[in-house]
């Protein structure tokens, strides 16, 4: 299929996604926040999350499962912490609200964390913490999501990928962004080895029944991703340690529903049995760099950093060590120039949201 | 060696702890949090990191690598972050010191961090996440280490197994306690398979040329400790990540030493080539609940939390899914009772101790 892939400027995917978001109710604004975190999805080469995405949130608006114009609003708050309500507005826009409120926080006194309930799935975790580098500050964001991985000695779907992102400032490298889902893979992977026809490896994923999956529809069939470190030899109860906190933080701690009852992304999963909370939960944590270390300082050390460990002797049939961001970097740089490649099934899907909203497409 | 193993209660272990720091130098209050911190090690389990590691305090005190008086002091700060500089003392001072600034920031203004330089190893992580929970706060801790990981990708140790803290309260349940270090398996491990004889499975360790390493001394003789994930089919990569963060929140942003630069822990490891910052950092987080939600409702939600993971179906083979923080419960009651058994190395460093300082053991 490799063949088929077309390429689309950046600008005119985010285009089409604003005019779609906007089609479908949402102001102008938020429309246009909500396609620049997928627009940044897709240039950083996560492709998954980009306008991959686009027709789930279509069917969730359709269904009235998501709001269009929600009244996001602080609930409870002290000078370093605040619970944002999302009105189940869609995470592309409650949860750049929430981050932006985290980031002013930490303007004002040095740090803040922000939690968010009553939200929907807010796009890639790293989106966040690059709008906290913007501003100079260092920024973290966790989400807690549908349920798709297994705790360690499970045999059901328990915990979201729950993924936990970071980033950091250097002086004349580019910036370390790390961006990980605390499941030893994700869910794409499957896909991608069911699309090829390949079994998958022992680490990745479980039956129904709890035992090793061999081939994706396995897992699709009431089976599990696995934790982080997958075994409980190889350290597979630190990855659902990772998840846990995770959920905690994103999902308990502002009253949005845990664990297995986060509310699912696709329309084709069955709801949860029952509600603990509102929709799905996000954490946002900010630091300036100024309430540490001369910020000069700091990214001159971590350009010592990233060179350091670049330089480190590779392992025998290793390119070496990579950086925590560097190969979304060279996507983004290469997609500037080249567009997004979208493969075969993403541009029909698109077409298909085209044909619903009226939005011209190609 | 099983039935060699004696039983000592905790606090007489406590007390010949603290003795032993007071007649190293340090000021009484100081000797007794430091024992605090190794105690609370031996209660919950984790017995690399309580009296087993007396000696090498020693070692290190009587080196003049660490300064049993220091002048513990705030070098920069804003309302909800500081730096603290540790003068060079030690980490089970420093550190708590440190982690109750950041408590007393976060219930001033609901949410604050503290890094740290210029300090030594400090304990079980988890011990700071514990101090949080009797204030009613939660808590994260994070310490970067001397190198004994290598990056995904590389053939040499770059990185200490920087672990991740952190816990929350529940209302009838036991608190659930997140400690982890971001290597695959602990050090510890490769030593037990020395001690047995045993072989290492791939996923734990690589040898000094970079590949898998299948026996302890591999390990020991220039290689490393794989990161969590292990390869890059199952997620090593973020394993690599979560060490850098650690890396970077502790060591960067504090003006300590990061990566390889990190000083050693025992006598015997070389210093590294140069210095980038001063001793090892620390970082601490605290939050209060009541900035993000009714307390009381976070610790009901906490517990039926508890309850849900517990009910997982468990998979073949298994008991179940481990609650985090459970099995060092378990540890804490029973040798509560017991009293904490010391195997007979760890007795024979004891004394060794108490030779070297006149203060009797047994």
């Amino acid at each position: 299929m490799t063949d088929e892939v077309r390429y689309y400027p950046l600008d005119r995917l985010r285009e089409f996604t604003a005019r779609v978001f906007a089609q479908l109710g949402m102001p102008d604004a938020d429309a246009g926040t909500a396609a620049d975190v997928l627009a940044a999805s897709d240039s950083r080469g996560i492709d998954s999350h980009g306008v991959a995405r686009l027709r789930a949130y279509l069917d969730l608006f359709r269904a009235g499962r998501m709001n269009p114009r929600p009244s996001i609003r602080v609930v409870r708050e002290l000078p370093a912490t605040a619970t944002v309500d999302g009105d189940n507005g869609i995470g592309l826009v409650v949860g750049p609200w929430a981050n932006d409120l985290c980031l002013a926080k930490a303007e004002a006194i040095g740090a803040a964390a922000v939690v968010v309930r009553n939200t929907n799935h807010y796009g890639i975790a790293g989106y966040y913490p690059l709008r906290a580098l913007a501003r100079g500050l260092i920024g973290w964001s966790m989400t807690n999501s549908s349920k798709l991985v297994a705790p360690l000695g499970g045999a059901e779907r328990m915990l979201g990928t729950n993924p936990i992102a970071i980033a950091f400032p250097c002086e004349t490298e580019l910036p370390v962004v790390i961006d990980l889902a605390t499941s030893a893979v994700a869910f794409g992977k499957i896909e991608i080895a069911a699309r090829q026809g390949r079994p998958i490896p022992p680490g990745w994923a479980i039956d129904g029944d709890g035992n090793t999956a061999d081939a994706p529809d396995q897992m699709w069939d009431g089976g599990a991703l696995l934790p982080l470190g997958s075994s409980r030899d190889a350290g597979g109860h630190k990855g659902f340690c990772l998840g846990a906190m995770v959920d905690i933080l994103t999902g308990v701690l502002s009253g949005a529903n845990w664990g297995p009852f986060a509310p699912p992304f696709v329309l084709t999963q069955p709801l949860p049995p029952r509600g603990v909370g509102r929709g799905l939960g996000h954490y946002f944590g900010a630091m300036r760099l100024d309430g540490f270390l001369d910020p000069a300082e700091f990214r001159r050390q971590m350009d010592d950093w990233v060179r350091t460990m670049r330089a480190t002797k590779p392992a025998p049939g290793s390119p070496g060590v990579v950086i925590p961001g560097e190969p979304e970097w060279k996507a983004a740089a290469e997609r500037a120039v080249t567009g997004v490649p979208l493969d075969p099934a993403v541009v029909a899907d698109l077409r298909y949201v085209s044909r619903q909203t009226g939005v011209p497409f190609d």
